[in-house]
């Protein structure tokens, strides 16, 4: 017999309780034996449920039971999230998260810690909520080596693109709708700034290239710039915008990391993932590209990552497990010069001359043009990105909007 | 030390020997042990490698050798894959497979054996090549329910049907370029009629649900049926063709299995899938629908899957792994009548009566007509299978071609 704590009892809690619950037939089946939810931890209680009797509000009392073997956190955020979760590690407590947060901003110092302690620190539902990624990044493609991880990372700003893309909605019109559907908090600062995204590419990177990476080091760009005028050149030049975390590693061992709305070539599975999904791709040297698609929120779809995780630490009790990087450094993060195209929008009051400038900066490229708005849009050849800009300097325009593409 | 024997030294086998020499360093690094290659079995030496001094040609030596503590065979076929195969498990070694015809026929008995030896029975690369889905579906998906488990499961179809799609190439045609491209082998029979997808599948139902299902159990039809007029056809009703391998598991615990060509909304990711690249669907009650997406076959990719099946064997060597299932019966694969839509094209030498008929059985359903060819195609509203055959049993025209929707 295993016992649980569940701290949190919000959508993802009580996912966790429901399923630890009332699927324990299942479970116990799985992991030939049995798993008992002790605890849950949350400010309040909540009658009328099965398992109302497992409410408590002291933090302590999880702490110092000795019997429970496993602390499933579900709170969210650093405070006290931080906190509590260091002191059931350090109590020699396994741990399973969801928090992304906690894991991008301390995962390689409760990581350390689980180590020393011979516990697990396990966080599957923290990237693409009930997707498999993590596990299969490490163990599946462990005789590979990573070059680089990216993909859509965050559902209401997918969800949001998506509206825009395909039912011609404002960017303010689909952001309530995705609101009213429960998609998009209150405060959706999160998610349209691209934070959320960040911290899981930060998770991701971590776990590809064997080092922390900070969310203050990553350039986060969110979507609110993002105009229906952009997705109807970048749609006409053969793309789909998307948000996208990419971390790649270049040959000098360091490792470039961004957020930012990417155009994404239609040819790419990535351009078909609709709606409030998630997808995340992995090349590596021998398996090429790799993709994981499903759904990256919602309560039971998170739920069923912690509770595998959950599953996975209790046949594992004392055997730490392969989730595993070391602490970052600030050198560790560059932007590197690479070959890439870039889209254009150039919106000009003198429209023969920019077109001039255009075709002698970049030849015989593809553009559109909209002479009654003085705009012209293009994607351009491949070229290193320095060597773009400066050539991009150079053109004659009243504003330039750049964006990147995959 | 951990001492393999490699044995068959084709395409894939190669692969897995460059990867565990040449890679040598990171894989220990990675199970923090070593890994030798102690021999590889051949027919016949391979000189000028940086390995040639491993080639064997007498299996004995493997066998008796007591250092081999891990076999991978690669060799393809039954024969002497599973007498090789029993030999090594029943003499306590682990064996790693991608060997697709071999678990799909000795499954549950290779595995009982492999249990009762406690040592490793491993076989990621057999369904999807590199792509991670066995583990992940055994171990991240554990808390769920599977229901269904479906995708495109052989790369040479997927890479045909991509070409008569996208280039309006005839099927014979496209056969010969996926010769000319090493995609098809010389007899293409395994590919295109079927079998190949027939024994992915197999496993994984076996894997999802918990049972053995034998290759002659399933309904099995290849993609040679279909013509570019199908293909148009189904495009403008907004599907793509695709060989899909389907398993689903019906509330009685009895479980349907097809391999068939199949019309693939396009908004679905799976129609997405292009070229060689394969994709696994699995549904759960908790997680709703992953995807995993990636390099169905090739040398290095399947490599990569065998080697992670080899890191894991050498990390628990003696620790029974998560990959188990019974023997299958009779009565477990059974036929359900489901609610679908199905694609009928109908040719009549009486178009207007057909047309009544298809008005008065299907009502106001969306039809593509061609008056000079006397087609008709449509996708049926959702109802019942039975129900939608004897109605279009009931429709006059003079042939009549039914294909299945995802």
């Amino acid at each position: 017999m295993v016992n649980v704590a569940i701290m949190g009892h919000g959508t993802v809690g009580s996912g966790v309780a429901e399923l630890l619950i009332e699927k324990n037939e299942r479970i116990a089946k799985g992991i030939k034996s049995d798993i008992n939810v002790k605890y849950i931890l949350a400010l309040r209680t909540f009658d009328g449920l099965s398992y109302s009797d497992k409410f408590i509000n002291d933090f302590n009392i999880i702490l110092n039971d000795s019997e429970v073997d496993i602390v499933v956190e579900t709170m969210g955020g650093l405070k006290p999230a931080y906190d509590f979760v260091k002191s059931c590690l350090l109590k020699g407590k396994s741990v399973v998260t969801s928090n992304k947060e906690l894991v991008a901003a301390k995962g390689a110092e409760l990581i350390k810690i689980a180590e020393d302690k011979n516990v697990n620190f396990l966080f599957e539902a923290s990237v693409g909520g009930g997707i498999p990624v993590l596990r299969p990044m490490v163990q599946c493609l462990s005789a590979n080596e990573i070059f680089e991880v990216k993909g859509i990372l965050n559902g209401t700003t997918n969800y949001i693109l998506n509206k825009m893309i395909m039912d011609n909605m404002d960017f303010s019109v689909a952001l309530k709708l995705a609101q009213d559907k429960g998609y998009a908090e209150k405060d959706p600062t999160a998610d349209i700034e691209g934070h959320d995204a960040c911290r899981k590419i930060c998770i991701l990177a971590a776990l590809a290239f064997g080092k922390h990476v900070y969310p203050e080091q990553v350039k986060t760009e969110g979507i609110t710039n993002i105009t229906l005028s952009d997705i109807d050149y970048a749609s006409s030049l053969g793309y789909v915008i998307k948000l996208i975390g990419k971390a790649k590693k270049s040959s000098d061992g360091s490792v470039c990391v961004s957020v930012r709305p990417t155009l994404v070539p239609k040819e790419h599975l990535l351009s078909g993932v609709n709606g409030v999904f998630n997808a995340v791709s992995v090349t590596g040297d021998a398996v090429g590209e790799v993709i994981f698609y499903g759904q990256g929120a919602g309560k039971m779809a998170t739920a069923s990552a912690v509770v595998a995780d959950v599953m996975d630490c209790a046949k594992h009790l004392n055997a730490r497990k392969y989730l595993s990087w070391e602490e970052g450094d600030e050198n560790y993060i560059k932007s590197v010069d690479e070959k890439t195209k870039l889209f254009v929008l150039f919106t000009s009051s003198d429209f023969d001359k920019t077109l001039l400038d255009i075709t002698s900066a970049f030849g015989d490229v593809a553009v559109i043009k909209n002479k009654q708005s003085g705009e012209i849009a293009l994607v351009t050849n491949e070229e290193l990105e320095s060597s773009l800009n400066k050539k991009i300097a150079g053109i004659f325009a009243d504003s330039k909007k750049i964006l990147h593409t995959l």
